[in-house]
């Protein structure tokens, strides 16, 4: 668990979209972001108070969260020089990074010396049960994708603040290196050994109050072959009682494979919902969120409408109009 | 890749259950089966010659292969001595033990003086891709069952002789301790991290000859919650031909899960067909592998007449009849 409040490290990021990762803890953990910190050259800006490391110490900073993708891979002198002087003056460092914080011996040397943490959130920082798929108190919803990238994480946090909104208990569980830096927990399901991975799912949406809602994030899709088995796991470790459908409806094929094509929506929910009924035959889908970014206000509009009188199911883009009607469909 | 033949480490056996590995080894590679090695009241016999260290050595033995589950999780004293006078005279060591030989500072001593390994095959020797799913040359098969330990791996091995003695290509591809064991390679895919698990099993089971089947070594149940994940891994990275399903039907619950009913064998045929032509769509379900131990011979036979009637399918148990049914449904 990482300690809040965060400094956003935005580093020198070539474009706003390079920092999607602090753009994500500014949008939906507000509390969390106490200010950012940019090098010369950054194009990123998350309209928060820019601090220096001794500024940031002062008002109360924790950790300092590396918000932005790195160029090629390597963590450069500049990033190096401001790593070392936040773990000098007390803070954490947390990254979803491909290449790990604990591979940069001058960051070891000086978390050590000045007893500091270094979070690499995509490496697991325990080990996990085999999942038992004992039937839980507490309600879980899943997001399912006819693709990987179309928006589960969002459709996810969309509706666990709607939820929170109208004071229902909720708790979104993060899966991914995006999602555990934005709420400071949870596991990062693609780097967990195959035998414990429902195991870790289960142990991340344990039994709760029975009026309690867990939102957990999805990964991966039934039908992306590279990583279906870790949306396998999610579906039966996750025990959903209400699975969400999300699409995005300008995508040819399926992400990073040309010879596939995306499932019907009809198709996607007639495998998931029957296996997610082996361990709870209660389990309904309850809504569609699709990405509508490429189409305008009058096409979003139309092609939703179209889409919910096919399928008789709430249909909405949670970026566009909210999640309230997914959060409406998930209490009825 | 393990050096063959073996010497089967049988040690203190208390019954021959516990040596099924050494059984296995014995049933499906016996040119691998060079002799046996036996402690005092060792309960186990191979009926292959039992030969000290100097003897196996002398015969042209390259790796003592541990064939039995160890009492307690310990790798006993004597066990030590015996593995340790195997290392300072040439020969390897292979384990599918839960506790690791390279966890023994006693064998990895002896293992770097003499310039020997230790091979734990569940844990994996290398990395492996993100799976592409890209079709692929050749054919290939794979086991699915109702529930775990219902027979996948002996009928996977059955399959696979059954084709050799027809004169048709294939090779056995284990994924699991005991079939690497047997064959001496393949990939623990258990214990492969959740993002390569699909890849690991298409570099198991890469392009070959049209004409050329690989039998892959099943995992798992999709119905059984713990494990789901890697079944599906199973199914999209080996982009299987030809669906063989298998089912013991005298099991009342799901393997260590009470609270779980087993599908019927309808059921995991139109669960795991729909999701095998995903990524090959001209899968298609050949037979069914019937575990009848159970049952006398004509229960067997009556039960499997009754199933097959049922279900269109040849049903077999391959361990009593034999997998020449099976093997003919695949060619057909």
């Amino acid at each position: 668990m990482l300690n809040t409040p965060y400094l956003l490290f935005l580093g020198d990021a070539p474009d706003p979209l390079a920092a999607k990762v602090a753009q994500g803890i500014r949008d939906w953990r507000p509390d969390h972001a106490l200010g950012q910190f940019r090098l010369d050259g950054c194009q990123a800006d998350m309209k928060l108070p820019d601090l220096n490391i001794d500024e940031a110490v002062e008002q109360g900073a924790k950790t300092l969260v590396i918000g932005v993708a790195n160029r090629g891979g390597v963590i450069s002198e500049r990033w190096l020089e401001v790593l070392e002087e936040a773990l000098s003056k007390g803070l954490d460092i947390a990254s979803g990074l491909h290449n790990l914080l604990t591979d940069e011996p001058r960051l070891t040397r000086a978390a050590e010396t000045h007893g500091r943490f270094l979070f690499d959130v995509r490496v697991p920082q325990q080990s996990y049960p085999i999942g038992d798929g004992k039937t839980r108190a507490g309600k879980r919803c899943l997001p399912v994708g006819t693709d990987c990238s179309v928006g589960k994480m969002y459709t996810a946090l969309a509706l666990d603040a709607a939820l929170k909104a109208r004071g229902v208990p909720s708790d979104f569980r993060a899966t991914g290196q995006t999602g555990i830096l934005i709420t400071g927990e949870g596991v990062p399901l693609d780097a967990v050994v195959a035998d414990f991975m429902a195991g870790a799912v289960e142990w991340l949406s344990p039994a709760n109050a029975e009026d309690h809602w867990d939102i957990i994030e999805g990964q991966g899709s039934l039908y992306h072959p590279s990583f279906s088995g870790v949306t396998m796991a999610l579906i039966h470790g996750g025990q959903p009682d209400a699975l969400v459908l999300c699409h995005e409806p300008t995508r040819t094929h399926m992400r990073g494979l040309p010879h596939y094509e995306l499932p019907t929506l009809e198709q996607l929910r007639d495998t998931a919902l029957p296996l997610a009924q082996i361990v709870n035959p209660a389990c309904r889908v309850i809504g569609v969120s699709v990405n509508t970014a490429a189409f305008d206000d009058d096409e979003a509009r139309s092609y939703l409408d179209e889409l919910e009188q096919r399928l008789g199911l709430p249909c909405v883009d949670p970026f566009r109009h909210g999640a309230d009607r997914l959060a409406e469909a998930l209490l009825s």
